[in-house]
């Protein structure tokens, strides 16, 4: 029922990518599509992963991660960048296999560690994650630079590449 | 002044990243050593990067940095994992040369973002990345699940590999 998500599946992710923005109210920022998604996911080399849950060929849940790293364990990381399971198979034990299974996969790893975000809001998913063992780094606040101000610093940078 | 990491200087880096533990008040955090770091950053395909900032053969300041995911560009974008100057050169424009070197860095890998974190005491810090053009994401909060937890997730997980 889970498996790693395969080509083809980039139809099923964009629909869950877009479940899940639409659930954290932001339902315009996904500009990504099944080009992009297939691209990254299902490269020679990819540097993001997938895992999809499955019930009746139909897919209804998903996990999107890729490595980070931590200079302070000398290690990489496992970052959990998505984790989305439709309305109606939530509180099915879905999401805690699929996370269960990364934390196998991050073990396989060497990693020290899993780390995500998670929207201040969503009690649901804060209990959940509560309920695998997990902490929130409440020091930390999470910061970005893009658009215009990324291609300003980009254009004040007066070195060769 | 700005360059890429090379083998070798993962006994400076490893002394940048002990003094940035230790100005984040986690000196003891660092489990990190040359080897773990050196094996990371000098792999054959590195998951994680490094450039330094070299003074008269001095390395003063470092930035660490990987390929991070966003489902919802469907890019990657580039996670600024530490960026570190030493006490006497800030304020001389290292930090800047090493953030804005890592834009143009995310500009040539096609990323839409730059990512990292804050501590959220550290003012010196935000002041400098809200000149940057930086914006902190308030609503959302780092997660983490390790030791213990994340064994006993990892040991839950009922499906072969």
């Amino acid at each position: 029922m889970i498996r790693k998500a395969r080509p083809g599946d980039e139809t099923d992710i964009l629909r869950l990518v877009r479940a899940l923005a639409e659930y954290e109210r932001e339902p315009d920022s996904v500009v990504a599509d099944e080009a992009s998604l297939s691209a990254a996911l299902f490269a020679d080399r990819p540097l993001v992963h997938a895992l999809v849950a499955e019930h009746d060929g139909r897919v209804v849940g998903l996990a999107v991660w890729f490595l980070s790293f931590s200079t302070w364990t000398g290690r990489h990381s496992l970052y959990l960048e998505d984790l989305f399971v439709e309305p109606e198979w939530r509180g099915s034990g879905v999401g805690r296999r699929l996370f269960e299974r990364l934390a196998a996969r991050a073990g396989e790893l060497g990693c020290a560690r899993m780390d995500w975000s998670v929207l201040d809001w969503n009690e649901p998913a804060i209990g959940f994650y509560r309920r695998m063992g997990a902490r929130p780094l409440g020091e930390w606040t999470t910061w970005r630079l893009e658009g215009e101000a990324l291609a300003a610093c980009a254009g004040a940078d007066g070195s060769a590449p």
